[in-house]
């Protein structure tokens, strides 16, 4: 591996590209973004090494596609068309199902992989970007027969040496499960936060009241709503049904309370507890 | 300060006595508990010295309730029964305009002063009682004004001590806004655990996927019901008008996604970004 390109020096662009550098010190790795000062800042930083053009793909061995899924589901097909037969594309949106149909009979379909590291945190730009972010996390990666084999085996090796575990999935299963685990958290935190606020006009209420429980169940909310609102557009069906799903729960523990049946509001949690044991599971 | 019992040896009245000992080596501590085992455990771990029984509590100068909202109505007025002028008893409770009101009248009510330490864990027992627990953080007391000025000084002292801020507030005001930053958070995190846990039978789905997002939102859903039970209870009316907002706040999200008006979907979660600085000034 010699030349890598990165196609969004944010958070998990930035984070690959670190790691990259860190593992194979003689890689020159180029960065693509549309927001030009993110480029500068990437660069001074040392996360990327130069700029480099979408026309300019054909001698490179890796190209990493970390933008909002919207964005993507325009670029794909364009960097496919500039790649040549030994170069792997892959990219790391948190939707799956539309990219992979986008680019279904693209003639260079088998250069491109899809993939869904579960890693991140609520920051964003090339300031946000972690070494080792990807270590011990889990990669989703979706209709991985499409891709040819041989750039399997390098995109494989790479996330290995990064010390990610992999999980194979259809893109349909992906959107759906990734909907409960990730997009309705988000939701709920987001919805949290604007309930809070709408309420404590005065906000040092909230600042002296508040303790760690509200900060971590309000945490997402600080998330990029640039990243988000195509992952919402891209996977509205599921995260309505989630929506719905968790929307009648809320309504349920309310009625019961309304109703005074304090015994079933205890049974609620009681049986929820058992998150715990999955928690556990994810440490 | 020579005597010290704490009723109900968990992680809140737990966290007191060890940070109690530890600024006061020559104090002994006596512990009271339901739960025979707790007690035992938290004098084998060095949480309290000794036991003690509720009619014991006339030489002692300062008595901690930390146990669930619905004791403390019971318990509380029976301890002030028991106590000398010049003890000092507090509890810690999340709710306080109910106990506010049940020791009104009580011939000791300038022995109480109404305490809620915003601090602790999704953990209990006495093995989740952790020292500095409640360093920087802030306590907020309710009434003070119906509290012993020289007891209020007591308290205030040993507050200072334990490196807590103080915050005065109405009990009636207090419940309200807790409803906000702290009740709600908690049934949003059980029902968003109840909603995974519900759709997603086969779990080791939840186990791969779910990353660092997720377990922040749901980590309240391990909270204790035996403990928060009866805090819903006594904050029913506040906390049913914070789930009303929420629930709305989530279908209208959910309708504008149905809408397909994404860009008011964007402005949704761009207003709530606010709560990036409201989160900063709780560090």
């Amino acid at each position: 591996m010699k030349n890598v390109v990165v196609i969004g020096v944010g958070l998990i662009g930035g984070s690959f590209a670190l790691d990259i550098k860190n593992k194979f010190p003689d890689v020159t790795i180029y960065g693509i973004d549309s927001n030009k000062e993110h480029l500068e800042e990437a660069i001074s930083l040392g996360v990327i090494d130069a700029e480099i053009s979408i026309n300019q793909l054909s001698k490179v061995d890796l190209v990493i596609i970390a933008i909002p899924v919207d964005a993507t589901l325009v670029l794909l097909p364009e960097v496919l068309d500039n790649v040549a037969g030994n170069t792997i594309v892959f990219d790391v949106g948190s939707t799956k199902e539309d990219i992979c149909l986008k680019v279904k009979n693209h003639p260079n379909r088998r250069n491109y992989l899809a993939v869904h590291p579960i890693a991140g945190t609520e920051f964003s730009g090339p300031s946000a970007a972690i070494k080792g972010l990807f270590q011990n996390k889990t990669n989703i990666i979706c209709e991985v027969e499409e891709t040819a084999f041989k750039l399997q085996e390098k995109a494989l090796a790479l996330f290995s040496d990064l010390g990610m575990r992999i999980r194979y999935m259809n893109p349909k299963a992906h959107d759906k499960h990734i909907a409960y685990v990730s997009h309705l958290s988000h939701i709920s935190s987001f919805m949290l936060g604007k309930t809070v606020i709408e309420k404590e006009k005065n906000e040092r209420d909230i600042f002296d009241m508040a303790g760690s429980g509200f900060e971590s169940t309000v945490r997402l909310a600080k998330s990029s709503p640039a990243m988000w609102t195509p992952i919402f557009k891209q996977n509205k069906t599921n995260v309505i049904e989630t929506l719905d799903e968790y929307i009648n729960n809320l309504k349920h523990f309310k009625s019961l309370m309304e109703k005074d049946d304090f015994q079933s509001v205890y049974q609620e949690m009681e049986s929820t507890n058992y998150i715990k044991q999955i928690l556990n599971g994810i440490k």
